[in-house]
Formats: structure tokens, C-alpha cells, sequence
């Protein structure tokens, strides 16, 4: 049998357990985890250590190698992250609706958990423990497979938190991390709908797109962000230029990060200007379609590919449109679905941009970057889901949650 | 362009259109689509013995051409759900959740159709409008792809029923099917994530593990129910004998309909002749385990494949089970996750066993034929989901809808 089939045949029988572990052995369990980070942190230093040389020979770039670092401040951090998981509401056991049926059959739909999930992520490996305590707090079992580059710090977060949970009363297995960096052992995940119920993608456009072709397990694709801030003709201009400023500058590599500035035709002459000053300022990179360039020539010039590339970086995209409505279709070709912003006085112009962009989050007058589930309010989160499907927007608990139907019935049959 | 591109196309265009229809416009469409239907009788009839004709010469089995006649009474049938749905609560526009965010920000999680649905199902015509009325109902824009026998049927339902909506005010190209029976189309359908939001296959086994197999669309997984009766030790054997027989009997080629029946040891030497020669009275093919043979000598033996077949007739497992947990064990391993129903007057037996056992629907002291969108009063169905991402058991109106954040602010940025 190999590794994967292994880890999955395992992962579905632990699920069945898991599923009824009570609230209180949960968060024991996420807080005996957390202990066991802050203790073994030598260990989890060490084996990064190992990562991180062989991230220098392979030559990864700055932000990689940053974002592969742990040390205590950032061991502290994740532990932290599951101190906070543990105070979170439990999601399962929740009736979400009941009723009697004419013939007295009491029908109980329940929150249950989704079972076994599969998250497949890139280079952090703070996201093994994030995501790994989410899951189990939702009921789930987990199966990891993190970035290869950081095998060695993923396999003993996952070795550290999974022996602690198993200690502190969760079954054996709740916490899996793929072994080997082998690519096959992917594939084999994507197609072990047997055991694994959903497969949650996290990581750049390729990935996902990955998956969705050759997942047979169902998906929630995550996070790309091709994400457009419009200045509508009634925008209040002061507070455009600070929107527009705020979702590139603020954190210009993340999903939610603008992407694409479109400008009504009616202000353009004045805003773009000051705005596109203001973004120079801040080293942003400017690609203008040709109206932007001929009134304010010091930008490059945008080719097709502009406008649908996520580039995740100091660099936007500018295009001058003639209506609302060639903003809502610019937004419907190139969007990805994730989070679309207006800035308007216009109560119509609002009102029918929220109701015409399709996307998991659309704002009126604020920035991109608040979607999110910190921000939102649900706690931490899983990721962002930009299809339509199970769940929509940031991902909770409540997103890592099935539902099933109890009836009590005192010998009831069908007529 | 191939047809099937064509279709997929112009359905996300008409997409963005109907979600923001109003439900008055909905309403008045669905009963002009009622109304046509009756004005239409005769050409659908005709339509409809092309296939019966062609049926005939294909020789298939009876009860298939049962399911694929249409007369005066079944069109009436489809009219009358037609005017039922219109009837029903629209889902979209519901506000699901609300609420402001420390800087003032307001959130709304508001309800919002799917898109663009692909439905693909086996012989019944009645499905193309049923189907299609729901998804209509909902805001969505529906592709549909019946069976080859039926396709003179649904070609001339699907003309009918979407010249009438689109005279009544929906956006053109909202219910289409595909007018090829090349399978290939299928095929098509199944890798066209950029056009089609989700995929419902409504049919047999085989038809639903392709779709999971090679769809690159999310799908929604209905149908197959591979469900047991657990007749507990302190079940009253009067009780189980009618609840066994109803699952079994009252509409056996259904998914809803119980293929095994377990029996724990302790009542097995009383219960077994009861039910078996109960079941045999009503022509029940029985296939038992050795233990049921011993005491009950006139039935066939079991194999192993008898406890993972969905007979969908008048066939029945039965095996002898050790204890409350080998019934548990014994589901875990061989049912679908569709229906399942406990027999018992033991409270401990009844909370185990609904917490334990995994699926869409579990019974205590009821039948599992109640697995029905009908039944559960939530109108018509789309289908039964036996998966656990976005929709699980009888999917009504809410299950074809996903959410959109809409965010209300005055120049909020993140900080």
C-alpha cells in the first residue's frame, strides 16, 4: 500500500471517532499543542534551520526564505493561534433547523463535520499548525502537504502537534502530513475520494488550477485575487485615492490586494493625476491603457495580459472606462470572483454594482483588503473561497462543517 | 464552436441577467412555462412517441417506458409543479447574516443564485421541467443533458418551456439542452468550469462515478443509496417488521428504498421468520448470511457483493450482526451515506447510533423512504445529496443558491 493510501485509510477511520469527541477534549487537546510548541521549540528551530540552508542552496527568493523562517517569536505565535482556536465556538452538535412533519416525524438537521479534509499549501509552515487546528476543532481530521521546501519544519510541527493531541484524548491520526516531497503523492491525494472529503488548494493560480483539473475529491479553490478598485464619477476623490493606495500599498502580496484601478472617463483628467502620483510615491509600478497614458504619460502601457494578471506585488494596472457599466464588464471578464470595490456617492451606482459584480465580497466605499476572516469576525481562517459552492468568502469553522438530518420517529412509514 | 462551448457561453451571459430578475418576473414566467406546456400537449405527445417508438425498437425494459411516457395527466403533472414552485419562498436576496464591524464597516452575507447549473440525468422527460423550474426559480440559468431515449422529449419540453420564459420576461437562453446524444458532449459539459458553476448528475451509479471522475466542475453527488434497516435487540419486532417492509417495499427502485437488513443475534431466531416470510408474501427476493440461513433455510445465500449492492428491486440482504456496534461497523463499511434507520426502544442504542452512523439522513424508529424533498416539506427536490460539501439529503431551493459578502463603508482602509 503506499504512504498516501495509507495516511487516507487511517484518516477515515479516525474521522468516525473524532466526529463525536466532545467540545471540552478539543480544546484540551489545541491547548496541549500549543504547550508542546512553546516546549519542543529547539526541535521545530532546528529541523527549520535544515529548511532554510537548503532554501539558500536552492537559491529561493528573500520573500520565500522570509516567509519559511520560524523562530520563537513567530513558534509563540502559533501556539498562540491555538489558544485563540480553542476559544472559538464549537461548530458541531448545533441544530441548525427542526421540525415535525404532518405524521409527527421530528426531523433535526444537524452541524456535523466535514471528515476528512486535504490541504495542500506552499512554502509557510505556520499553516500546518493553523490549519491543522482548525480542522480539528471543527471535528476534521486532517492530511497536510506542505511546499517541499518546507518538509523538514512541516514534519515535526506535524510530529510535535499530532503526538500532543493524541495525548491530550483526540484518536490517533487526526493530524497526517504527507511524507515525501514525491509530486505523485499529490495526485494520489486528488484522487482518493474514498477517504478524503473535501481538498482544500491554498497557494498561487497554478496550484489551484492544478487541483480543479485533476481532483476527482471535492475542492474549495482559495484565493486568487484579480481584485479591481472603481472610481465611479460621483467617487469622492480624497477618499478613492486613499481606498485605492490602501488595497495595493498595504500589503501588495495577498489575495485580497488590488490588482487593477478603473477610473470613470468623467474624472479621469482630474484623479488620475493625484492618484497615480500618490501610487509612484509608494514605488507601484503603473500599466495604463492608452487614455490613462495620454493624460498622464509617465506609466507603461498595458497589454491584454495586464488586465488579468494577479501580480501580487507594487505594481496595478489602470484603465479609464466610459460608464459603470463598462467597469461591471471589465470586471466580469477579467475578475476572478474574490473582492471588487466601488467608491461612489451615487446611491444607484452603488446599488447596482453590488448587485451586478459577481464576487464573494463587493464594497462600497472601503478597501479591498478587508476581506478576511480576522477582519470579518469569524475567527481565523482557513482561506478564502472564491467559487460558489459549500462555502463563499472567508472560511471559518462553520465552513470546515457538513450537515446532517436526525429523525425520531415512533414507527412511522411512507404512504 | 462546438455546441455544447456555444451553450455554456451563452449560459454565463444569461447568468448575470436572471440573478437579478425579480421574483415577480420569476413567478409570472414559471406559470407562462405551465400554461405552454398545456397549449403544447399535443406536440409534445408527438414528440414523445418518436421516443417510445424508438424505445421499443431498442427494446428497453418496461418500466423505462413507463418512466419515459407522456400523456395528457403526466403533462398536467409537470404544469401543476410548475405553478407549485412559483409558489414557493424565493431563496435569493435573503440577507443570511448581518452585522458591523469595529470601524463601522456593515456587513451583509446576502443569498445569491449559483449561475449556471448543468443537470445531467437519465430517462424521465418530467425531470427537464422540473428541474428547470427550480433552477429558475432560484436565479440559476440550467443546461440540461437527458437520456438518449428521451431526447425527442426534451428537446420539444425544453423549446416549449423557454420560448415561454423568455416571452414572459427572462433574460433569452436561460433553459437550454444539449441537442446531441454524442457522448462526447457530455464529456464537454463535464470540463467547462469557466462556463458552469456546478453539476448535478441525477441517475445510477455508474452515471455518477463518471461525473466525479471527470468533471472539472464542482459537483453535487445525488442518489445513490445503498441503505440499511437495523432491527436493535430491544426493538419491537411488530414495529421493525413494518418499517422493513415499507423501505423495502412501498417503492423498492428507489434510492430512498433499504437493500439490507441487519438483525442483531439476540432477537434474530424470533424476528428473522417473522420478516422474511413477511417480505416473501410481497415476492422479496432474500439474500442471507449464513447465520439467517440457519434459522430461516429458504432464502439465497449472500456474498460479499449482495451487502455493497443497490438492488433497486424487489431483492433483499439480511445479515445476523453480533451487537449494536457491528450494525454500525457493518454501514460504515458497505452503505453510501444516503439513509439509514435504527429499530430500537433502547435510548443508549438510538443516540449511539444516530451519532455514530454517517449519512445524509438517519431514522430512529421510522423508514427511510422519508429521504425526499417532498416528505421533509422543503417543496420540490433538485435530488438527494449523499456528499457533504454545500448540500447533504433532499436538496430544495436553498441548496441551489451560494452567498455573496456585500460591505457597506464610508472610506474604511485596513490598518
Amino acid at each position: 500500500m503506499s504512504e498516501v493510501l495509507e495516511l487516507g485509510k487511517k484518516a477515515k477511520k479516525a474521522s468516525l471517532k473524532l466526529a463525536n469527541v466532545s467540545t471540552e477534549i478539543k480544546n484540551f487537546a489545541l491547548n496541549a499543542m500549543a504547550d508542546a510548541l512553546i516546549a519542543n521549540n529547539k526541535e521545530i528551530i532546528d529541523a527549520n534551520k535544515k529548511d532554510l540552508e537548503e532554501g539558500e542552496r536552492r537559491k529561493i527568493s528573500k520573500a520565500l526564505m522570509d516567509r519559511l523562517l520560524l523562530d520563537e517569536t513567530r513558534i509563540e505565535g502559533m501556539a498562540k493561534g491555538l489558544r485563540e482556536v480553542a476559544f472559538l465556538k464549537d461548530p458541531i452538535g448545533e441544530v441548525v433547523k427542526g421540525w415535525k412533519l404532518p405524521n409527527e416525524l421530528e426531523i433535526l438537521q444537524t452541524r456535523v463535520p466535514l471528515g476528512v479534509i486535504g490541504l495542500i499549501y506552499e512554502a509557510r509552515p505556520n499553516v500546518t499548525v493553523d490549519a491543522a487546528g482548525l480542522c480539528v476543532k471543527a471535528g476534521n481530521v486532517v492530511i497536510l502537504r506542505g511546499g517541499s521546501v518546507a518538509i523538514n519544519s512541516n514534519l515535526v510541527l506535524t510530529k510535535i502537534i499530532s503526538e500532543a493531541a493524541t495525548k491530550a484524548g483526540l484518536p490517533e491520526n487526526c493530524i497526517q502530513s504527507i511524507e515525501t516531497t514525491d509530486r505523485a503523492a499529490v495526485t494520489e491525494l486528488m484522487r482518493m475520494h474514498e477517504y478524503v472529503d473535501v481538498l482544500i488548494p491554498r497557494g498561487g493560480a497554478s496550484l489551484i488550477q492544478s487541483v480543479v483539473e485533476n481532483s476527482t475529491v471535492p475542492v474549495i479553490k482559495t484565493g486568487v485575487g484579480n481584485c479591481h478598485i472603481y472610481a465611479d464619477k460621483a467617487a469622492d476623490l480624497e477618499m478613492a485615492k486613499k481606498i485605492a493606495i490602501n488595497a495595493k500599498c498595504q500589503r501588495p502580496g495577498v489575495c485580497n490586494a488590488a490588482e487593477t484601478l478603473l477610473v470613470h472617463k468623467d474624472i479621469a483628467k482630474e484623479f488620475l493625476p493625484r492618484i497615480l502620483k500618490g501610487l509612484q510615491e509608494r514605488n507601484v509600478e503603473i500599466f495604463g491603457c492608452p487614455v490613462t497614458k495620454s493624460i498622464y504619460s509617465s506609466v507603461e502601457e498595458a497589454t491584454e495580459l495586464d488586465w488579468a494578471t494577479e501580480y501580487l506585488d507594487l505594481k496595478i494596472a489602470v484603465k479609464v472606462v466610459e460608464s459603470l457599466e463598462g467597469a461591471i464588464t471589465h470586471i466580469q471578464k477579467y475578475g476572478t470572483n474574490h473582492s471588487e470595490a466601488i467608491v461612489t456617492e451615487d446611491y444607484s451606482a452603488a446599488k447596482r454594482f453590488t448587485e451586478e459584480v459577481d464576487a464573494a465580497a463587493v464594497y462600497v466605499n472601503a478597501s479591498t483588503r478587508f476581506t478576511d476572516g480576522g477582519e470579518y469576525g469569524l475567527g481565523a481562517e482557513v482561506g478564502i473561497s472564491t467559487q460558489k459552492l459549500h462555502a463563499r468568502g472567508p472560511m471559518g469553522l462553520e465552513a470546515l462543517t457538513s450537515t446532517k438530518y436526525v429523525a425520531y420517529g415512533e414507527g412511522q412509514i411512507r404512504s
